[in-house]
């Protein structure tokens, strides 16, 4: 068994599958900078995939994504409509605030990880839309599934675009973990996305399986061109994008990104069952992708690490575990034996 | 014989020493966002093989090297002074405007893509230093080797780098082809860079056989950190960043990336040499590393074409032909067999 | 008795001493771009003033000011710590993020407008300093007088400055209404500013009888020239800068604006002592400079309108009522007056 | 005879009429940020002149009436087209730039300060409109009277902007010197603006007679939100906005502007038919609006400075004169008798 680390579902490698269709993209040359056949091909299958027509940017990393995103969305007196727990808002350096000239983060308050109606419909309200010394709310982003391991119902989802929708606002869905949100809710890309109003997608690879490789998926074609030009801009256009779109076509290929988001969910549930079953450990927020969070006792904690098992410790009892797409029960049983040893 | 594409060493695939060390990163799990073995390793490589301490920040594309190197040295009111012909005034998509917040990018007449001293001097002593109403020169980036694969000596580099310093520039050092320079002037790195005044170097890597891994290398320790952050904000620090570091080892492992480089100035010098034996063409500039600026005859072109040769058409009877670290004596001289059946 | 609005101490005119200065400065040519002798005096007699050498840029608001402010403080990947009540915050359309390149404001719970030690103690220490994922605290923001109508002490504020120059933040004071603070305060402006540790300060003039004249007051040489380039960047460096400059030696010359501020604070005193005595009224604020905050009956509220009274209908039974420079106590007993018929 | 200074129309003071306006609107409160009666006078009033609707942000600079201007109409990866000697190019300190969030200066050379037409076209062409690398032209930015003291002929506009549009681009004025083309081409405003396709005109006062007063003048009302929006965020929205709408009413009163316009280029071409009368004095530009570009003997310059008059040594022989609203023929007569006593 490789060592157990439960730190975050980044620390994983690649899948095979995705290392071999990288290995497979490099025979002979191939036109660059996204002209190439495979990134040709990339946007034909992400449109049936979506149902719809869609123009995908691979780019390097998930905060690429998601400030390519934001920037087509708000503009330089934009406010951003966000939870205080976004990785937008709390995890990026401010990258969304760079690529869009300046926009605001206006941060709301969240239950597990997930906005609130009310919360969103009285920051709208109140916000002095039309009032030119305000900044102006432009952009609703939500993360699915969370950065706190919860998860939008379609419903949940609905309701918050409706209010977004009635007060002018676009759509962001910041999907670093699009397939677990995907998997778990067990409804289709178009279904999760663009039938609910989402303007723009980030869509995440890299934790999921893939190697530096993530997209910005934009279902409005009045914003095509200009994502090829703020991605151009912003370093995100790649000289040999094969490489990139080979990954992005393996990834979805026969379903393989929903299986390894299965395992990853599965290997958390798992997790999260025998977790909250010793004594002294309270699982903080319903585990409903592929993290946990959960209280334990310092002397777990302190256990835990003794026994080289790997995970985040945020401190005042608080840890977060994640699993991910190559996680094994035996990794997990092994975490959970070496837990139970320090219970209570 | 694959076929012939000489349109950019960026349709080029990667070296395979290169795809090896990818695979070899693949085992287990590592440290997320640098903080991985590799990485460390990577500084302290890098740091032999310049000979100084530095610190490396690898990048998903050169654009991004250069921006990043532009916006540590620039600031929102500088100017940074450059060839026309520099990639990053006329293919960059205005990323260096972009990532320094508004810094002007100042144009200067070149002679075979290489700045000249009387006009860098000419220049700065009328750029109204110290005047508010001016943007404030406070750069000085060069290319090398040149876009249009011409050389600077060390000598002309010093001698700008003199006047440039002497008005309280930076000097930052555009290295898309540095694996390529290197080869043929036949000096250190060191001796190319810091020991020049180089304070900041995009280092190449993607077109000389990597896959899309290029690095900002930064000589001064006081920029150290605020890289670390730029790069972060600009979406480009990398969850799983051990497969461009290990990329990057491989790349300076036993001299690979200059055995690459000089495969493809070897190949360039060639096909120079073939071309220029034809009635009708003309080298337009020096072919010093391994680009080939030519005139031809317009059904020479037509011909080259027809015959399956990829290479830049240009316009008005000029072309563009680059070679790679993987190009073949048998494509050389497949283009030039081609070409000779339309000579005069 | 002309009309009574005390909507904002913005309605009012210009003081007639300033008023008068600008005719003075009228005759004849001036050099230009702040090169003629009145803003060469200007920079004398604010040293003076300050009892330090400083840097003085007339502005010609204060969003100008204060957005000028952070862009000298914070840089682009930076954290300015605020109150969410702050000026620059909530009022000023993203300035503050557009001058300075996208710095993140954070804002931090106050009370009755004033930041709380505890809360910038604790946002400081879990704001991930030297983690590249997160925003970089850089610079601390207080208003003083507050936008509460509230006043800092000076142990108050020396409190807030230690905490943040331990996490090694520099200061800004937003100082829209210093001279009404300085005037409540009996302090020197070297007491209250730079003696604190007070690095860059927004002047505010306009509010206490300027005509669309603020400025820039800086105190660390290191940023006296930054300070031309930007603000010349930023259209802050006026042709004319001389009307500007008069104003500005006009209002402080001979205690003009301690006395006009006196005004003001003694007109706002004598409002919230009628108004508290008011069955139905309370003082939702302290009132220490010239603004009062309270809650009143709805009836109050519109009679008030009824009876032609300007004041700031906040909404929910809350108003605000400013008083200015040249506030007389007909006006403000006329207003309570009016308020009277209208209370329980 | 006051002393006489030529060396910019921006030495001159302020037009009596204009300082009466500011005085006669100092009466009373007023509400602030725009939405005094005053403000909407003036939205009236320039709709009349303009005969359309308009949308008119008064602005303390003309380096903020461009870069707001430029802002509207460019975007973060756009080329403004200008000519390198354009005010926004070389006198603004990246202002534009800086505004635009990074759009890029295209330089192109000109004539007399004039673009020609055939530059433009190729410049157009060339640009590689479409393709991801490069920037793409979004905006012709042109001044009337140039900053060489020429004028187009509303014809050659017409071409330029035919140009223009055909490529897809929009049209900005810099009319820092919008009155003296007016008075000197005899058409309206509406005919120098909008009617040939400008989209928004940088209107230029305090150059001819107002204090730190200019505006910009929006004729599409698709950017009337949006010019708010950025005005406020630049700092340009002034809570006592009255004394700058007041201002600009007087100034359009009764054709004052056009008057005031009159007396510089008059007083401009009296000093231009004395000076090309002097021996060793040669006009380098044609004088059509206030200014005069020659070159004189070194004699002559020196002689100028010993006898106290004001004007810009350009060096190398090069001289500029300015004339002013309040420019009189007995100060050029001077001027041209201290001239004529180092003629050769």
């Amino acid at each position: 068994m490789t060592p157990v680390s439960f730190r975050s579902d980044n620390v994983a490698g690649v899948a095979p599958e995705i290392l071999a269709a990288i290995g497979a993209a490099n025979g002979g040359t191939a036109p660059s900078y996204g002209t190439d056949p495979l990134t040709a091909q990339l946007q034909e299958r992400f449109g049936q995939l979506f149902e719809t027509k869609v123009r995908v940017a691979p780019v390097a990393t998930g905060t690429a994504a998601n400030a390519l995103s934001l920037s087509l969305l708000a503009g330089p007196y934009g406010a951003v409509m966000c939870s205080a727990t976004a990785h937008i808002n709390d995890s990026e350096c401010g990258a969304g605030e760079f690529f869009t000239g300046g926009a605001k983060l206006v941060t709301l308050a969240s239950r597990h990880g997930k906005l609130q109606p009310d919360a969103l419909e009285h920051a709208l309200a109140t916000a002095g839309i039309g009032m030119t010394h305000r900044v102006q709310p432009q952009l609703l982003s939500v993360t699915e599934g969370t950065e706190r391991g919860t998860l939008y119902q379609l419903d949940e989802l609905r309701e918050l675009f409706a209010i977004a929708k009635r007060f002018g606002l676009r759509i962001h869905m910041d999907g670093a973990r699009f397939a677990n949100a995907l998997a778990a809710l067990r409804c289709s890309p178009a279904e999760l996305t663009w039938k609910l109003g989402v303007d723009v997608l980030s869509f995440g690879a890299t934790k999921n399986g893939a190697m530096c490789t993530d997209a910005v998926v934009v279902f409005d074609p009045g914003l095509f061109d200009e994502l090829g030009f703020r991605a151009r801009r912003a370093g995100q256009v790649f000289s040999k994008m094969r490489f990139l779109s080979a990954q992005l076509l393996a990834y979805v290929e026969g379903g393989l990104w929903l299986r390894l988001a299965d395992n990853a969910n599965a290997t958390a549930a798992r997790l999260a069952r025998g977790l909250e079953a010793l004594s002294g450990v309270t699982l903080v927020d319903p585990v409903e992708i592929n993290e946990v969070f959960a209280t334990m006792p310092p002397g777990m904690i302190e256990g835990l690490k003794a026994a080289g098992m790997g995970f985040h410790d945020r401190g005042g009892g608080h840890i977060r575990a994640v699993t991910a797409f190559d996680t094994t029960e035996e990794q997990v049983d092994a975490f959970l034996a070496a837990a139970a040893r320090h219970a209570d």
